[in-house]
């Protein structure tokens, strides 16, 4: 009998959710579980975006054009020139979540067999998208004990071969939380100058950043914009992670231009997510800014209470709400299903995401795991609680 | 400087859309053109999906389940069994659009390099998920003398290599509307036990069927259960193109398990209009037959007067609401042109689909165009009248 693809065998699964059957018989068995291990915001989608598809109203909810609503582009182009990233709408992309802009991206650039540098660990469905390419991700190691900064510019030479065609960042970084800087960004611009390569980076995170630093986009790198491929999502910056709206930005019209081609095979984006979308731009900042106050509370309760943790090493993340820490245990795998099957404190645990599925290179990871900053801060310091008697209690802990 | 990829450079022009920079103008120039080259439906979408919408009230728009929701599986699973066929939930996985649904089937089953065997002319889109996939389509030719009937099973096991994967047919058929008989799926059955390969069908338009025709699906054929993956959407059968919400049903869970881990890169199918959908399989069958029969007389009226047409080859299309005829014209993509750029009774002309663009095999279709009778009736005897003089004007006419 016919058996599948290769391809259709060799998708990763999921490290946020290969410990779902466990969280769920956790459930059956009564426990409250904390979800620490994905990265669903229990913040509120605004009211101008809800509204918007409230009030839709045409008869016939009918195709849009494949690159988007036309005034979604306009106002996304207005967006971006708020944070002096001078784009028009014509560099624009709507895509079906930020999900579809790494793939139409990895696809415009690439051919099977291809090679893409990423710093690990990465966003792990990249890993799929990859897999549905036929990329090869090369991973260039990025170390707990630096805060996650990116590697030394050399490493990352040595990796580039006659197939390599681009370095795809996520900055800030899902999951460590980390921010390049300026100057590692600069340091970025003269690799691809130098050896001829795209540099694309996933900034969906890029409205969350705490203790007022600046964000910088790749798109404001001078000098490289024929190079330069900007990946965006509404999910996080207006929690509408169940919208599906995403965006490809570059000032290369090739690579927009093929971008379109891929997405006219696909019709269009959501038309009623797209019009929520294009009300939620014109949200008041003032919703941001309480969301990101938020996030910023959350995280300095959540890392000074793993700070207090005997043998916990908690670098503190600068942006995004995930941070990759590491553990005195044998196996973060192993202690993460534990916490489901066979411990609680009054009937409550935690899920948390072993950090190895987030990294390329085999057995990197291994004490480490991504807890998400997506509670609110009662359950947060409640789950804090829980996991640092987990700690205490596991028999494979190691110190 | 660095080039797009090979992928990125050979994705296909949509004919569908190639000639719209001419109705543009064509618009300028303050004509009104009839769209029979687009599938969007004027069909209002049903009351029950739109108000549905309306009333989503949760206060975060969250990621939902990467197989969709699971109400709306099991309100699918219902909505197939009326239809004697007999799935569960299990079988079923939400895709964004029938489009995703076709690619991760492709992606299931086929590495780069693998063939699929497909009757051509074909809907376009399936070249371009084909150059995404790596997959390469081997077109079997259909022909409008024969009403474009299933060809004659031996030229299908012509065309079967060792890296054929599978026979992909779209049922009712677009481009032509064909709809395939039980005999020809029966074998097609047999080819694909005999060559160990799994047999394909889009059936996006499977309650378009008329003259009192019933549709089979693959879903209906014995003892290949394993080998029979089917694609759906509800952009036609509820006018919601602009949703996004297709499926993927197949009894084998190997493939459906495959698709989800495509899925999951993916994180979930747009959740608003996965609720739209729910509500809307619930419309009453009224508004349904409503429909086909506004379809029906459409049909009944294009085709008769296109009959009249001298020269005209017009195959009554059993399906869908789209027909491929034969004109009495040197070149169709030179004739649909000139019909937007040199051509207008009383300021109003038509634009049509060029049906080259939907064989694979060079110069086939190149006096063929689509039509879709998409267009209320009174619109379709305006444009089937500019058609009927545009070919005894038309400066290229054969007769």
């Amino acid at each position: 009998m016919k058996i599948l693809s290769n391809r259709g065998q060799a998708m990763p699964p999921s490290p946020i959710r290969k410990l779902a059957p466990f969280a769920d018989q956790a459930k059956e068995r009564g426990l409250h579980v904390y979800h620490l291990n994905i990265g669903q915001p229990d913040i509120k989608t605004p009211e101008t975006f809800l509204q918007s598809i409230k009030n839709f109203n045409q008869p016939v909810l009918a195709y849009g054009p494949s690159a988007g609503l036309p005034s979604l582009r306009k106002k996304l182009a207005e967006y971006y020139n708020r944070f002096d990233i001078n784009v028009t709408y014509e560099n624009i992309l709507v895509t079906t979540g930020g999900s579809e802009a790494i793939i139409f991206a990895m696809m415009a650039i690439c051919d099977p067999g291809d090679e893409i540098i990423v710093p690990e660990p990465f966003y792990t469905n990249y890993n799929g998208f990859a897999v549905e390419a036929g990329v090869k991700i090369v991973p260039i190691t990025s170390k707990i004990e630096d805060d996650f900064q990116l590697p030394p510019i050399e490493s990352i030479a040595e990796k580039i071969t006659d197939r390599t065609r681009g370095i795809l960042i996520c900055n800030p970084n899902n999951p460590t939380g980390y921010v390049y800087s300026r100057q590692e960004l600069e340091n970025l611009r003269e690799i691809v100058l130098k050896h001829d390569l795209f540099l694309l980076s996933d900034e969906v995170y890029r409205e969350f950043v705490y203790d007022g630093l600046t964000h910088t986009s790749i798109l404001q790198l001078e000098g490289i914009e024929d190079r330069t491929i900007m990946m965006d999502s509404v999910s996080k910056r207006y929690s509408a992670c169940g919208a599906r709206i995403g965006m490809i930005v570059s000032k290369n019209q090739e690579v927009i231009e093929a971008c379109l081609r891929f997405g006219q095979a696909r019709l269009c984006p959501p038309t009623i997510e797209q019009i929520g979308t294009e009300a939620g731009i014109d949200t008041p900042q003032e919703y941001l800014d309480e969301v990101i106050a938020e996030y910023n509370e959350r995280r300095n309760v959540m890392v000074n209470m793993l700070r207090q943790m005997p043998g916990v090493v908690a670098p503190m993340p600068k942006g995004a709400f995930y941070l990759v820490v590491k553990l005195p245990v044998d196996d973060a795998d192993k202690f993460a299903q534990w916490l489901l099957t066979d411990f609680n404190v009054d009937n409550e645990t935690v899920m948390i995401a072993p950090a190895n599925g987030f990294y390329s290179t085999p057995g990197l990871g291994k004490d480490e795991v991504r807890i998400a900053y997506v509670l609110n801060v009662d359950d947060i310091k409640k789950s804090m609680n829980i996991l640092a008697r987990g700690l205490q209690a596991y028999p494979g802990r190691t110190i």
